[in-house]
């Protein structure tokens, strides 16, 4: 089992600026054993699509058309991918978008870590990434759907289950 | 008291199409006192804002910043007004707008109705109308946060809440 500190450097850096537009944000390996490799946090939004898919598919997500997968990332507001970077090749571990007016409030969706690497702090570390970024952008109303088995998970990052009784609604087509 | 039919016409008319660009949906009335006025909803968004803030004081809403309110209108997918329609005047009566990543998901923020015109199902034909707007987009995960006293309003509109233990989150900055 690998462990990585949950620790952001405190600069944005580039994992590879003059060959790749890849930009992200690093996080620190504290394994010996993978001391070649790094945890990348990005917002670039031009993801292989198919990438995404197969990361989907490891959590056992239903397949969704990849025209409105490609389409729903187009529109919104903000997408973080999580890399693993081993030397020159790179990883897609995790994947989460956020929807937002770009004024008062965004809504997180499609929050997925490869089964690989949970349970080491990726995914609250990838949330806090995304949750800055949102705060950046003066959001200041951030929401989120927690299926039941998550709900302790986004509770540790400070997110609240119907604060002052309001509650979160859901229309389907028949 | 006005009771207006909780009906819409069946095709999308123009309140005026040769002096304006104001186009929605009528709801007809039927109360002889006030045969002169229609309901009508609309997708522009081109509001005046300082109608929409005076709306929103009518129901006791904190006031936001009007540059942010604009931005919000402007990175919203769909927005929605209710307007009374008396002669040449119209007035706004009702507003509701929804973020989107015009894929998957909306989410519907801001909905309200004039006190002068709630308890009279125009409530429930603007959220009609915006869920049709919405399903005419493909869009087929509609949610919304509502507050504890019209989450029965939203139920009989068909929303559920927490479906398969879905719970509502919300993020604040400390």
């Amino acid at each position: 089992m690998v462990f990585w500190k949950k620790l952001f450097n405190n600069t944005e850096t580039t994992a590879n600026s003059t060959t790749s537009s890849f930009e992200g944000e690093v996080l620190s390996s504290s394994d010996m054993d993978v001391s070649q490799s790094r945890i990348v946090f990005s917002t670039e939004r031009d993801l292989d699509l198919y990438e995404l898919e197969e990361l989907c598919d490891r959590v056992g997500w239903a397949r969704r058309p990849l025209r409105k997968v490609k389409k729903a990332i187009q529109h919104s507001f903000l997408v973080v991918s999580m890399w693993e970077i081993k030397g020159k090749k790179k990883r897609l571990i995790g994947f989460a978008r956020a929807t937002s007016d770009c004024a008062f409030n965004a809504t997180i969706w499609d929050v997925v870590v490869d089964p690989d690497f949970q349970s080491q702090g990726l995914g609250k570390a990838m949330m806090k990434y995304t949750i800055k970024k949102l705060r950046s952008a003066d959001i200041s109303n951030i929401t989120l759907f927690a299926d039941p088995q998550v709900v302790n998970f986004y509770r540790r990052l400070g997110f609240m289950v119907d604060p002052e009784g309001i509650k979160g609604m859901f229309w389907y087509p028949d």
